[in-house]
């Protein structure tokens, strides 16, 4: 299989389809971006990465910053992450608070807003948020190999003053004895996470490790088991989309996770590590044109998990 | 891999939990059944069947149906069955009916009670809900070689003097419109497949094409297209156990439809269609023991669709 | 205080209004009513009955009849009544079925659609829906010194033709075992207490004892007890116009049922009985005119209960 | 009729009683009050004070100052309070944020949380809490004669301690543009409103204009006019106990406000206005001594607002 091809035959095929979608404005810096950016890369198991348009260009990868988050602190934590948060699909939109009422203070998963502002809480010792931060950051860089991975903290700055919506969140379940740090400390992080920049390429290969069980297969390191990595793409598959995520894995068929900045990072086990970014959304904030090159490039490879 | 020992000693571990789990008693039909009894069975593309316990026994499979008839709608209606039905997990119990409300009378998946019975009002020609059931036992027969399946009709006529619940859904449902048939005439069809017979055999048997890209492996017959199979898994997977499906994943790592008379159909594609069945259910519906069982097996045999 | 000169300064106050507001159209009897009908009538204790426009032409009353079907539940159950259904506000419109889920089958008040269905099933003895209809036409024509009350056959076909809704609410409660009948013969019943057609005129009479301690002022028949009078008025002022109640009370200042037919039965204690009719309707189904003609009129009267 | 005999009985007839109901815990300063405290002091036009119990002990009046902030709310916004706050009954508890989502950060009326905490908002000019709550203050004062009235700082200190779900609220309608103050410095003012401690005797005296069409009977003062005042009273009765609003006008026929302090305002239109203490509560937060008390009151006086 040719993947320079199929990628460079994506990229083509999505080309009249650019800037589709609604370009998130809750916060400006997000809003300015232009709409008819795009960019694909594939991370393989070879240390290649065929990649198209826009793909080493940094952008804000906001949710998808939960997946790295919620590996960490499942290896942190270990089954006693599920006392604090489910690991079942919403249902609801990423930012509802009427399930957390109904399950008192408890989120549905890790990969909505409320379940990952309590796995942050669960990254973060003795108050400090900062060092929780500096290790995600050099974990990513870690499992990028690129040091020059960083927050744009502008964007965190715009993300931490229009952050109503996310601060009624954490106070919520701090009220339900959910959270173990201050609300701002928690949110502090939280922010920062949401606003890391990353390229296409830089993405991509921070995700490799996620499909070949959890052990990066260029550098020969295991970052986490084999079990766990299963489990990891399981809640990306049921949860990653928010109440998108059953379409996306009708369309697309395999685990992933979007993010409002207009990326998409999707895992082929035992294949590679996809992302995509455009920043235009469908109504539940993922990619219009980013899914569209997914479900183009999957047609293309046969890699949907399911046959 | 030697099928036949992993079912023998998968069916040897779950023996102490036997009787796990709380048995439906919400119709006599289903209360009176043994709490422990265990089957367990996997159809294979070679055609041969490793089973344990009491794999050949008749069980009602109750929502494993909406396999079925969702295979089937797909397959006459095409996209259109979407305008009626969306493909997002709920978040809420199988029989909720608070999101029908607020999604106007369109139900969350297929996989629920309101999007199951949708699914059968499109199947129902010309107001003959006998002839529907009729293609429906047809097609049974046909995928599973045996024309000894059948429905129970004393279960079929306890669902309905019990069916209040279900009544409330189909009329919430007509009066958004999204009812072609008369509400009692769906009903009557929706009864009788959820109170199919089959043994844990013939389930595996009836649904193994779905592990093979939708072209039973043992007659070489093409059921579903490709693309429909892996769509139809897809759904599974996100909305198979109504709020459990999420857990499913996580911890089996294969689509599946669970049933409250106990079954579980599992997919494992490109390796066989595995059924197995264990009265008890947890909180949302599923087999308490079928899931064990399954999670074993997953272990032995390394089949998680994840990696 | 001439009533005869304010009911006439009234009516012609709302005269530029007539028409606003938008006519049921869920059933065709009601959606071919002309929209700028408009009654009004005061029944006073001295007998007379001041009155203007259309007062002696007969509507729907709809659910005002939930305040008589209330009111011969009470006398005949007391307070096991409230076993059956609460007596709160709602905060959901008048067919919500959300709350029904939430709170296990007991609707919140006697004054929305389920609740006046629980009513109604309570009524009827031995499953005879049409004894209890004939007790309630008997009732409302003592009440109203007027044998020519009756129901309009073509609307209750038409009521259980479109009744999908009220269906679905009733199999909703049967499933939780809050109905003593079957659904349909609940259902024949309360179609048809929906369809009774009164004017203004009968209709204000027939309420007159509830602003009276209970006791019918003209007669001086005792109906019934006046600290179930005062509960009565209570449930009406809190619960009688679905979401829209906190406004009336705050715009009108008198306990009130609103019907979808475009009447509205208000209560001045110790003063009258109003009725009003205009076909138009507000979002929450109560006559827009009809509330402007009582505001007007308590304005006028200085009526309000809160002094 | 001799009050001070009614009062005296009334407080004699619910001795048996005194003690039940559940504390309020949630602060430790509301936990530690003697739950067997019970007062009761009605204010009336003559200047008089029938009292009985500990009516001139001081506690925590907590939510019955929302009745205050609202009526002077009121008279600053005129109608275009309407805009930020509806007046309908919300049909869930105090402190749900449920409805909030559904309604896109408007409170349902202004004596749940929310909507106090807006009606706050309202209040404070110039991001000046202090201004405002030394206004409410005075206000109080004025109305109960009294310049011993104070806030319990102790209280307002372990409010906002404890105030996560208020914050959650707050933060909430925020992020709809819902508030025009910072969250903190709103919050600042509503903590200490609900910290306000009056005795019976005090709070009855406070209310007192509430019961004669807004002028203070006493002094001759105009407070609010006529239809204000009779407007307060109708969201008094329909909204003045949360999801218990409907069960109290039932049992009391009075409109009032609880406060989760076991405090009850209640107004009797041209008679008085009534207080009660009593720690305990019921599971809507009304004081249940509270409440009987009332009962009795109301049985003895026939003040009913409905007949």
């Amino acid at each position: 299989m040719d993947l320079d091809q199929i990628v460079a035959e994506t990229a083509a095929d999505i080309e009249p389809h650019r800037g589709k979608g609604k370009v998130a404005d809750y916060i400006p810096a997000l809003a300015k971006v232009d709409p008819k950016k795009f960019g694909i890369a594939i991370a393989t198991p070879d240390g290649a990465c065929p990649k198209a348009g826009d793909a080493d260009e940094s952008f804000s990868i906001q949710s998808i910053s939960k997946v790295f988050t919620f590996s960490l602190a499942l290896q942190k934590a270990g089954d006693d992450l599920w006392k604090r948060v489910w690991r079942e699909p919403s249902g609801t939109p990423f930012n509802s608070i009427v399930q957390l009422e109904r399950e008192k203070g408890i989120p549905r998963n890790p990969l909505v807003n409320p379940g990952a502002i309590v796995v942050t809480d669960h990254l973060i010792d003795n108050g400090d948020a900062d060092a929780a931060i500096d290790n995600l950051l050099r974990v990513l860089r870690d499992h990028a190999e690129d040091d020059s991975i960083d927050i744009d903290y502008e964007v965190a700055m715009s993300e931490s003053e229009t952050g109503a919506r996310n601060r009624s969140l954490a106070h919520f379940m701090a009220s339900f004895g959910n959270l173990e740090n201050e609300v701002e400390v928690v949110l502090s992080a939280y922010f920062r996470q949401c606003a890391l920049a990353l390229s296409c390429a830089q993405l991509a290969r921070a995700g490799l490790f996620l499909a070949f069980d959890g052990k990066d297969p260029v550098t020969g390191e295991r970052i986490v088991s084999a079990q766990r990595c299963r489990r990891i793409l399981a809640v990306m598959m049921t949860c990653g989309h928010y109440d998108n995520s059953g379409d996306f894995a009708y369309r697309i068929g395999l685990p992933g996770k979007s993010g409002v900045g207009g990326g998409v990072l999707t895992i082929a086990p035992n294949e590679g590590a996809i992302a995509v970014w455009s920043p235009g959304l469908n109504d539940a904030g993922t990619s219009t044109v980013g899914a569209l090159a997914l479900e183009e490039l999957v047609e293309r490879t046969g890699w949907s998990i399911f046959g």
